[in-house]
């Protein structure tokens, strides 16, 4: 939808560029942003701004912080003898939402693709592996994602991390809670299968 | 999705405030923009603002334009007979796409809805009235969409102007009833623009 003026189709590029977000669904989100009131409008530019000003990564886990280092970081009362390797700080959020963890995170911003041209050491795996080197690392908890990605990434760090003397774990593969046999991939159903326990 | 960072949670706000966004599509995106590089997320947020600052109400037709008058008001080749009416500038857009319809525009920036408490002053509607008088003047569309509001809207605006001689049209119904103009394909809207009749 050409509107002909240059400014506006600038703010339809910045929405299409986003993460799932059509042309068309950038139209509307722009053509929206001009219509509300400009105080809610310059919120929004300015939201952006300080949300890039202020944070940056925990210098300890990389997590996103506001803070010297993340709150998660910077509580005495977490379990520092596990870390929870994960993609993003998403992740960290999704896992923190269920609030059964009281370990440390690691969060590696990425995942080894070399398809994309990622290798390990556009991740922070260097700081991660630094890390497990502290005597008071007993665990580290792989839990990145279940895809072929997130599988190696996993297999990559743990061939490094397990000379020096660390546990590494990975998720439970199995069913989803909820979930319908019918519907689950033969994949998920055979590490099912085999992850099965004793009820 | 609790970051437990206010910047973060602010930017989030931002989206979830935008139509069909939800908070977890929100939280996707506002991540996204801390993981872009400086550059993109800078220019995100100039572009809100840049578009606020040089988009205005062209004064004639009040469509969104970033120059003195709309280039389909300053475009001397357009016919002045002939005012579709409309909603919003998203239907402006929609309409010149077809590259069918030759004549000018009139931008509403809403409909009558009781409801919302929207009555026929919050709309450009004064302003449509004072060009429908001008003798130059034949014929206006009304393009507004075949909603119960965009009916009604039409009905009232019709009722006022065709004292002064003015012809009344309305977009034939090819459009589905309950749809939305911004989402009809060319040859739909050609064949409503087509069998516009008389009110």
């Amino acid at each position: 939808m050409d509107s002909s003026i240059p400014c506006l189709e600038k703010l339809v590029d910045c929405f299409a560029a986003l993460p799932g977000i059509g042309r068309k669904t950038a139209s509307r989100l722009a053509y929206h942003l001009l219509a509300v009131d400009e105080q809610q409008a310059k919120e929004f530019s300015s939201a952006i701004t300080e949300a890039r000003q202020r944070i940056h990564h925990c210098p300890i886990c990389q997590n996103f912080t506001d803070g010297q280092r993340c709150r998660i970081c910077s509580d005495p009362g977490r379990d520092g003898s596990v870390i929870c390797v994960v993609e993003s700080p998403r992740d960290v959020a999704a896992i923190e939402k269920m609030q059964e963890f009281r370990g440390l995170y690691h969060v590696l911003h990425g995942l080894i693709s070399p398809m994309d041209g990622i290798g390990p050491e556009q991740l922070y795996i260097k700081e991660l592996i630094k890390r497990a080197g502290d005597p008071q690392v007993k665990e580290l908890i792989m839990a990145t994602n279940p895809t072929a990605e997130g599988e190696s990434t996993a297999i990559y760090i743990s061939k490094l991390v397990k000379p020096l003397g660390v546990k590494v774990t990975r998720l439970a593969y199995g069913m989803p809670v909820g979930g319908s046999l019918e519907y689950a991939d033969e994949v998920t159903l055979f590490r099912a299968l085999e992850g099965r326990s004793e009820i």
